[in-house]
């Protein structure tokens, strides 16, 4: 209460509507609200539950009234097509799938303890899973009338968020055509999240869920879906969320040399034990919990866990979703864990694990041969070390 | 004609009548023939000549004549269907696709370096990149009647060549139902390599043509296709082409824990300079040329070479074919190349390269965390170590 009434006194700052938030997230910026849940809490459910699921917004939370609310459906050369949400829930089939959204720059704070970079200091926590519902991107687009012969003129399909900075320019970004109306793409224009309307921060009423690829174009408070020839032109698509080589820095680096991020690497962390965590010598082993997933639907295989800093590892326990995916369209993480023996002589565990996905990639050993300006696609190895105290009453 | 009769001769000899073979070729094992080309060829052009083209028999090569040829296609509850070779000419629009392929052991050398595996010792040369042409094995499954309700109970499609061991089974693998129908698979009934009916080495009359998916699937001298619920039971694809933890010895490993090696990971290696070449200090520079590749159509889009060991890295040249894929069919490599100067100071180059493809997955930084038994999947950074000698006449 006394919160909405001090939103309501600053009501001159453009974040005074943003929602309430929980109080245990690890919030890495306030205005735009970027947050992240307490890693454990990864790994307590299969599920991450909405108001835990990491926030990732880029301006203040549009306010959205749903009995006005439109989608518009637009293209080059195709139909044009605006749609209430009740149209959009009533005219198309309703679709549930599992998928696990991941920023660009999560875990990029142990890249930057590498090397500095430039961004938000993500840990281990921008990544999270929810069931999304809602209709096929792919049905909607062929009711608008781009059918099997858009390919003939249109590459990619754009997206607009109703939040805007404060020039009024909205955020946006794109996805590749074949992502878009392939049968296999799964792309969804979400109304439900975890079987509820869409939380506020979430993109309530519509947004984008683009599984298998970087959290940054399942765009929110969908405004307008565009098919074109083009990429979109957002800062984002063009000057953003875009990998280069550790030699190039920001008086090399050219935007255009880089293709936009779309289907993300191989990544896996341990949400516990947390770094600097200690293990009691006569509890005689340890327990080590955390997620893995890999993008463009390729469904992790093997989680190698060490805990002598990478010299041995052994193989981690995988939990999936109920039913396992079909192949290619592994969208969801798995869940790992591993219950190991504590090393008699070791005072310190080094913990490391590392996922392999159904194309056998790898995540690499190292940050600096992987480090970029911007902090993103950070998949080493993740490292927690752990001490082990020596029981008090022991001889 | 004196090595036609020695083979007459020895007629016993299951290998007498294999094909002769260039006499570069580095032979890793002559019964059954295994054979890579040397490095520096690999890169000379885009398309490696057939001749020179790596070669991978299991069994001696199957004499098969072409007049009586025959493909036999089938499926538990679907049609059977019997063709020529001059009805899978005749009856199917005839595709060409230039694709990589490569072996699960190309680069094994470097592994077992690191820690003994047990296979042939390839270097880096078990990769070559030809055009092939023939029939798509979409449309021929389709015209055996498996359409598009075959994914109701069919998962993968067996392929069975006419090669045999001495109790007379067959060489055999099998590719998922999706690579197989899907219409951007592009997988082929082949029938020409690079403008010319196959070499014997590499399938003649018929071979399976499986882009972006591990050598061992393309099944060559093609005799039986099944159209199945289950993977084929041979032994490469149940019990061998996997890949496991490190931790993971013969003693501990379990076959089915694993699945069956199809898409490759990101892959790349210096072909010039060779390892303990010797540069000269007048020329002042080095120009440094390789391969990079990644499997399941993901194109290549940077690749970062060092002169350090891998402590600074520059972004090399790309070179890859005449027109740019589409998206996720990219199944040829990039050739690549740079020509740096020489650090004043230094002794000795440690020349490294390393890829990221499009899904920005990398290679991995080191061979350890990623050895395996079989020595297969072998993707850690390339290194080879080159000499600086001094000018002579230098005061
Ligand atoms: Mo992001
Ligand atoms: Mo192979």
């Amino acid at each position: 209460e006394d919160l909405k009434k001090q939103q309501a006194v600053t009501s001159s700052d453009p974040y005074s509507s943003d929602p309430e938030r929980h109080p245990l997230l690890h919030t890495n910026s306030l205005k735009p609200f970027n947050a992240e849940p307490p890693a454990e809490i990864l790994s307590d459910s299969y599920i991450t539950p909405s108001a835990f699921f990491f926030k990732r917004n880029h301006f203040p939370v549009p306010q959205v009234d749903p009995a006005s609310y439109q989608l518009h459906v637009e293209g080059l050369s195709g139909g044009s097509l605006t749609l209430s949400l009740e149209e959009l829930k009533t005219r198309f089939p309703k679709h549930t799938i599992t998928a696990t959204l991941q920023c660009a720059g999560n875990r990029r704070s142990e890249m930057h303890k590498a090397k500095q970079v430039k961004g938000l200091n993500w840990g281990i926590g921008a990544i999270s899973t929810a069931t999304w519902s809602g209709a096929k991107l792919r049905d909607v687009l062929l009711a608008a009338g781009y059918g099997s012969d858009v390919a003939q003129w249109a590459r990619h399909v754009q997206f607009e968020g109703l939040d805007k900075d404060v020039t009024g320019a909205a955020y946006g970004g794109s996805i590749p055509l074949n992502k878009a109306v392939g049968e296999d793409g799964d792309v969804l224009l979400a109304y439900e999240m975890n079987g509820e309307a869409l939380p506020a921060d979430h993109g309530f009423p519509v947004r984008v869920v683009v599984p298998g690829v970087v959290g940054a174009r399942s765009v929110k408070w969908l405004g307008k879906i565009i098919v074109s020839a083009e990429e979109s032109s957002s800062h984002w698509q063009q000057n953003d969320y875009k990998g280069f080589s550790p030699g190039t820095d920001w008086d090399t680096v050219d935007h255009k040399s880089a293709p936009a991020i779309q289907e993300l690497p191989v990544q896996s962390a341990i949400t516990t034990p947390a770094d600097g965590a200690v293990v009691d010598r006569s509890v005689e082993e340890v327990t080590v919990k955390g997620y893995a997933w890999s993008g463009g639907g390729r469904e992790v295989v093997r989680v190698d866990v060490s805990l002598d800093g990478g010299k041995t590892w052994q193989v981690a326990q995988l939990r999936g979703s109920e039913h396992s995916p079909p192949l290619g369209r592994a969208w969801a993480w798995k869940l790992w864990e591993i219950t190991a023996p504590l090393p008699p002589e070791a005072q310190e565990l080094e913990i490391v694990c590392k996922a392999v996905d159904n194309s056998y990639n790898v995540q690499p050993d190292t940050f600096l041969p992987i480090w970029n300006l911007r902090g993103l696609l950070s998949n080493a190895w993740h490292r927690v070390k752990v001490k082990i105290a020596e029981d008090a009453s022991e001889d």
